[in-house]
């Protein structure tokens, strides 16, 4: 079965409000291996409306409307999902019952307007609400000679959400395979596609969803199995997946293996300002891996905090390899750790310079096998080179997490330094 | 002008993402004078495509299109537009010029997937993606008699924003007045709601728009000059206000105010665990103004970093006004700088007590007035508590720059507690 959602409201065109219902919708969709194809907004307008499900009945068996059943005339929906499908429409005393309990329980008298809410769609079924004044309803139903099912509930989050579960209990479960997600780290996306076009075996399919640093790829109509099988021809694709979990970030996944394996961290942050740090005190549980840290913005700090020389500054600059393994060893002198993060960088929009233009970010890492310097050039504007180092942070400890230290010639770095301690 | 939008991938309908970009490009349109009327949603297959664009064209103007211009093949976006207008498309050396140099300044070569990105359809105008390896583009033609703009922009927020400004700029300007937007800071957005509106003029309209911690407040039909008078007749509200541009975060005013009086900032988090340290580093030119801070999550690092005496720690708690205030002192032996702020509360999901449940957070301040601690109790889970956290000591922090000194009896702290530093 094929689903769409339909969302009535002018309200939800203007810029003022991020739809989450959709969201809330799609995944408990999936939860009965029904696939939304489509979702659509449209305004409180008689002709749109029904336009709109003119459109979505031609694709899908199953759509859901959300939005249009409060006691106001922009409020359509009743009449728009009736002249649609040619139903009468009446008032329904058992329903306006319901409506009444609901401001006798907040110690009112129903409003007049409120009266609309009672008609009912012939042949639907009632949806009661728990949460509100306005009742859902849901048809099964043929047109074009195909089954539909049409579907409506309040905008409202709550309520939707007071209603939704005992409506999905009604739909068939389909027997389907769940969508595999697998999270990458550090892997551009043309080149992750490429990787795996190659190994893909016929009737398994896959795309490509791409944030700052990080890939996601998701297969349908494959097993985990089957996944496990294809990245284990490629060893490059296989050390850079962190997780199968859709939720789980690069920050959480390295907070897990480091609670597995008892391993503890502190970060010196200066152009990620705090980001790494906000990123792992995000994952519940990382107070047991995470000391804490130190964001030296300026120089004096850097001095103050990590006892960097101001030498050391004068001489090869706040953007240096000396730099970032002076702060790793400041480090050390702070808390005796495992692991240990420093960044240094030009995020811009100025500071740049033609040897050291904005995107050039230093990454220490400091661990059992010693320190190490890694200078990058990160493209895109100053949220971006912030969000791709920290990415590149994690990609580094999971890598030394997961295989005893990483593989710093994997990283994309344009020079790797040693240092000394360790 | 009426547009429509059309968002192009299978990822969208799976319950993972929230939608952003929709909210964001509606705003700009709206700043035009131009109404989005109908939003869609399809998933990266041909005929899906090719039927929505068919569908948005019947009765908007201009149709702008997100997503799909990635370099793998699920990736359909330029196909697709291209078979909808019966127009060809065609490999553009100009344009891979472009793509190539994005890929030489990450010092690697760009991947073979990543030619189908200078693909250009006949007639079209590119409009290039400093962010990004995907070209825009956008043409202007007539279609079943009609006029019909179609513009094409990447999905990845931060691409999309780098690249709609010069678009928009194309699009001519229709008559009407832009919307003005308020943004307040501790206000919940019921309390505001009700303030306005019983000051509302006849004919001015209003909504709200709630993130953690703070509420927008949009207003259609008004002027800036309307929208001050209006204002002034709610002190609570004026002194909440932090800004009118809709892009303007909490921390860049913060940012901007610093600058503007010379004043410099210092922090201390625990639960918040660099979140105010990565809001403030996120705004261009914080460099001036901030100098760092520590990450103190474990309380060997309070102590270390911060000389919080085991003593307090252990008769009062890590979570303690004792513990905010001690944090204060140590920030004040780091650096010398006109503010302080210092955050240690139980974001949860564990650590909560009866005494201090989760979402009891203690929020220490140091100005020119000396050190004051208060207590809070942040309803919501981690992320929220963090969140509204994090807004409160911006909250702080904005009140100290415009009127000297922070008015701590108006932030809605159940205790505050007096210190002695200064």
């Amino acid at each position: 079965m094929k689903a769409a959602l339909l969302t009535i409201g002018s309200e939800l065109l203007d810029g003022r409000i991020t739809d989450t219902n959709s969201v809330y919708i799609e995944r408990e969709l999936l939860g009965k291996g029904i696939v939304t194809s489509a979702k659509l907004t449209v305004r409180d307008d008689m002709n749109e409306i029904r336009a709109a499900l003119d459109y979505l009945a031609s694709y899908a068996e199953c759509i859901i409307v959300t939005g249009g059943l409060g006691p106001t005339v922009d409020d359509l929906t009743r009449k728009a999902v009736a002249g649609f499908l040619g139903r009468g429409l009446e008032f329904d005393a058992s329903v306006y019952v319901m409506v009444e309990s609901y401001f006798r329980r907040l110690g009112r008298k129903a409003p007049v307007g409120n009266k609309s809410q009672a008609n009912v769609i012939d042949g639907s079924k009632v949806i009661p609400n728990p949460n509100g004044t306005a009742p859902g309803f849901y048809i099964d139903t043929v047109y074009n000679t195909r089954p539909l099912v049409i579907a409506a509930f309040p905008g409202v989050p709550s309520e939707l959400r007071g209603m939704f579960p005992a409506f999905i209990d009604r739909l068939s479960s389909e027997s389907s395979i769940p969508s595999v997600y697998v999270r990458t780290v550090g892997l551009p996306e043309g080149l992750l596609n490429d990787r795996i076009a190659e190994l893909l075996p016929d009737g398994m399919s896959f795309g490509t969803i791409a944030t700052p640093g990080m890939t996601d790829l998701r297969f349908d109509n494959a097993s985990r199995a089957e996944i496990d099988a294809l990245l284990d021809k490629s060893p490059l694709v296989r050390r850079k997946t962190y997780s199968f979990d859709p939720d789980e970030t690069i920050a959480a996944a390295v907070v897990r293996e480091m609670t597995a394996r008892g391993k503890r961290l502190t970060t010196a942050e200066s152009c990620t300002g705090g980001m790494i740090a906000s990123m792992i005190t995000d994952a519940a549980g990382s107070s047991m891996v995470y000391l804490g840290g130190v964001t030296v913005y300026d120089n004096r700090m850097k001095e103050r905090l990590l006892n960097v020389s101001a030498d050391t500054l004068a001489e090869y600059g706040a953007v240096s390899h000396e730099t970032s393994l002076a702060m790793l060893a400041g480090l050390r002198g702070i808390a005796d750790t495992d692991y240990r993060i420093a960044v240094t960088g030009i995020a811009g929009p100025s500071g740049g310079t033609d040897a050291k233009p904005v995107g050039t970010v230093f990454i220490g890492f400091g661990g059992a096998d010693g320190d190490t310097s890694l200078r990058f050039n990160i493209p895109g504007g100053r949220g971006m080179v912030r969000a791709r180092a920290s990415a590149k942070a994690f990609e580094i400890l999971y890598d030394a997490l997961i295989y005893g230290k990483p593989d710093m010639d994997k990283m994309g770095a344009l020079e790797i330094r040693r240092g000394n301690g360790g």
